[in-house]
C-alpha cells in the first residue's frame, strides 16, 4: 500500500505509521513539493498513492496545491484522510462522486473552543481598556460582564459548535444552538431550526458562526442580521470568512450591532492590506489560527494512526463522510 | 433594629430590607459620609446600629473608613455582614473579640475565577501580538498553547480558589490545590500542604494565588519561590498584593520565571506611579477589579437579605466566621 504523506509527518511518526502494515510505502511530500520514496526522489508519474493524510504539515509546507493536484491525477487512489473539518473545497465532492473514501477530522475544535472562550472573556473584561490605563500609570479599576450571566447563539452545532456550546455552558453562559432543523441536540437545551435564527439574534449577547460555508449560508451575516443583533454584543467567525457580507458588518460595527467582530477567518484569505477591517477599532483578527492550538497536532496524529489501522484491518473508519 | 446600611443599597431593595422586619430602622450612609434616617440627618452620637452590612456599595461611596469608625465606637453593635472575602483587616479580628458576630461572603469567587480563565487563555493566545500584527496590517498565523493541555498549581482553595479549580479542569487542566494542611477537597483530585509547595513549582504553567495574606503567606512569592517557576509559566494574583515580593517578582520576570505575571493587586494600592510594574512588558495590571463582575452586587444582595431574615428569625447565618 502507498501513503502519500508529509515528510514531516513520518519523521514524527515513522514506526508507528509502518506498525499499522509493515508493507507500507511513504510517498513523503517534503516543504520543496518534491516527493521520495526511501530517500529516492519519485518522478511525477510515480506518484500513484492508494490512500492520502491531508495533514495539518501540508499546509505548514505549503504544499496543499502540489499534494491536491496529486491526489486529483491519480486513478488509483483508494482513501483521503483530512485534517479539514470545512469540506467547502470543490476537491472534496469531486472526491466523492469518484468513489474515493473519505474522512475528516475534528481535532481542531477543542482549539477552536478555547480561542473563542479566550476571546469573548477578554472582550468582557475590558483587557485592552486595563492595557491602556498602565500604559498611562492609571490605576483604573472597571466592572466587567461576567460569562456567566450571558446568552450565546451558537450558528452550526457540529463539532465545533457542540464544543463551544460546552464550555460556556461549564462557565454559566445560557446556550441556543442552530442547526439547519430543529432536532434535539444531546446536552445543548434549546436548539433552533436556522429559519429561527433571527429571532434570537436580539437576546444574544454573543453569536458564534461554527457553520459549514454552503449556497445557504454564504453572507448569512448580511445587514439584516446585523440590525437584528443586541447593541454591544460580540460576534466570532471561526467558520468561514464568506458567511458575513464584509461591507455590511463594518457598518454594523459604526452602530454597536455587534459592538466587536472577532474574525478569524475573512472573505479573501490573507485579508487584502487596504481592507478596511484591518483598522476598525472593534475588529480582532487572528489570521485563521483558531485551529492552531497545542494538542491539536497530536489529536491528528492520534486520528489518522487509528483509522490508518482501521483501514488497513477492514474496519469502519471513524468520521468517514459520505455526501457533503 | 437599626442597620447601618449604604444609602444606594437602600434604593436598590428598600422594601425587601422591610419585609425581613417591619420594624428594621436604616441608617442610611451615603456618598458624603453623612447618615440620614428618615430623611433626617443623624448627628455622630446617634449612629448605634444593632447590625451593619458592609456591601460593595460602601467602597463605591469611598466610605469605607466612615464606615468603620461607625461600628468601631459603636458599643451596641451585635453583627456585621462583609462583602470582604480576605479577612486580614485588624478591624476583623477585633470585632470578634469584642464579641461581635460577623459574616462574610464570596459572592465575587465567579466573576475572579473568570478573570482568572480569560487572562491565562489571553495569554497563551498571544492576543497581544495578534494585535500587533493586525495594527502592522500583517496576516500573522500563530499557534498557541492550550488550556486543556496545561497543569495548575491553586494555592489557596477556599470558595475562590475552588471556583477557579473547577473551571480549569471543565476545559480540562490539570490541577493541584494547596492549602495548609493537605486534607483532601472534594472535586480536586490532587492537595498538597503549603509546605508541599515548591516542590510542584517546576511542574506549573499557570500559579494562581487566592489565599488569605497571614505572617506565614507574606512575601510567600520570593526569589527562592520565583527561581523554582517554570519558564514561561504565569503567576496569577487576585488575593493579596503583599503575598508577593515585587523587587524579587520583577527579576524574576527579567529571567522568564515567571514568563508573565497577572496582578490584580499590589504591595501597596494604588500602585505608586514610579513603580517598575507600570512598565514591565509582562506585567498585567488591573486595578484591584477581579471581583468586580457584573453578577456580585446581585449576588451579595441576596446573601445579606437571606442573612437578615435567619438573623431576625433566629437561624444561623450563613458564612458566619468565628476565628479569623
Amino acid at each position: 500500500m502507498d501513503l502519500l504523506i508529509a515528510h514531516s509527518a513520518v519523521e514524527r511518526l515513522g514506526a508507528r505509521l509502518l506498525a499499522c502494515d509493515p508493507a507500507i510505502r511513504l510517498l513523503q511530500l517534503d516543504q520543496y513539493g518534491q516527493v521520495r520514496m526511501n530517500g529516492r526522489e519519485c518522478a511525477e508519474s510515480e506518484v500513484r498513492p492508494d490512500v492520502a493524510w491531508l495533514s495539518l504539515d501540508i499546509f505548514a509546507q505549503a504544499q496543499l496545491g502540489r499534494f491536491i493536484g496529486f491526489v486529483e491525477r491519480c486513478a488509483s487512489i483508494q482513501w483521503l484522510h483530512t485534517v479539514h473539518a470545512g469540506l467547502d473545497l470543490p476537491f472534496y465532492s469531486s472526491l466523492l462522486e469518484r468513489k474515493v473514501r473519505l474522512s475528516n477530522s475534528h481535532v481542531h475544535a477543542p482549539a477552536i473552543a478555547e480561542y473563542v472562550l479566550g476571546h469573548v472573556l477578554a472582550l468582557f473584561q475590558l483587557h485592552d481598556r486595563f492595557r491602556q490605563s498602565q500604559l498611562e500609570r492609571r490605576w483604573q479599576p472597571l466592572g466587567f460582564r461576567e460569562l456567566g450571566r450571558s446568552r450565546w447563539l451558537i450558528v452550526g452545532i457540529g463539532n465545533v459548535g457542540t464544543q463551544i456550546a460546552n464550555r460556556a455552558m461549564s462557565l454559566g453562559a445560557q446556550v441556543v444552538g442552530v442547526r439547519r432543523r430543529d432536532l434535539p441536540h444531546p446536552g445543548i437545551g434549546q436548539v433552533v431550526a436556522i429559519g429561527e435564527l433571527r429571532r434570537h439574534l436580539p437576546d444574544a449577547d454573543v453569536v458564534v458562526l461554527c457553520c459549514p460555508l454552503a449556497r445557504e449560508t454564504q453572507n448569512l451575516v448580511n445587514a439584516d442580521f446585523l440590525a437584528a443583533m443586541k447593541t454591544g454584543s460580540i460576534l466570532v467567525n471561526v467558520a468561514r470568512g464568506a458567511l458575513v457580507d464584509e461591507v455590511a458588518l463594518l457598518e454594523g460595527l459604526d452602530r454597536g450591532r455587534p459592538g466587536c467582530a472577532v474574525l478569524d477567518v475573512t472573505a479573501f484569505e490573507p485579508l487584502p492590506s487596504d481592507s478596511p477591517l484591518w483598522t476598525h477599532h472593534n475588529v480582532r483578527l487572528t489570521a485563521h489560527s483558531a485551529f492552531a492550538g497545542s494538542g491539536t497536532e497530536g489529536r491528528g496524529d492520534e486520528l489518522f494512526l487509528e483509522n490508518l489501522h482501521r483501514y488497513c484491518t477492514g474496519k469502519p473508519l471513524l468520521e468517514e463522510i459520505t455526501t457533503i
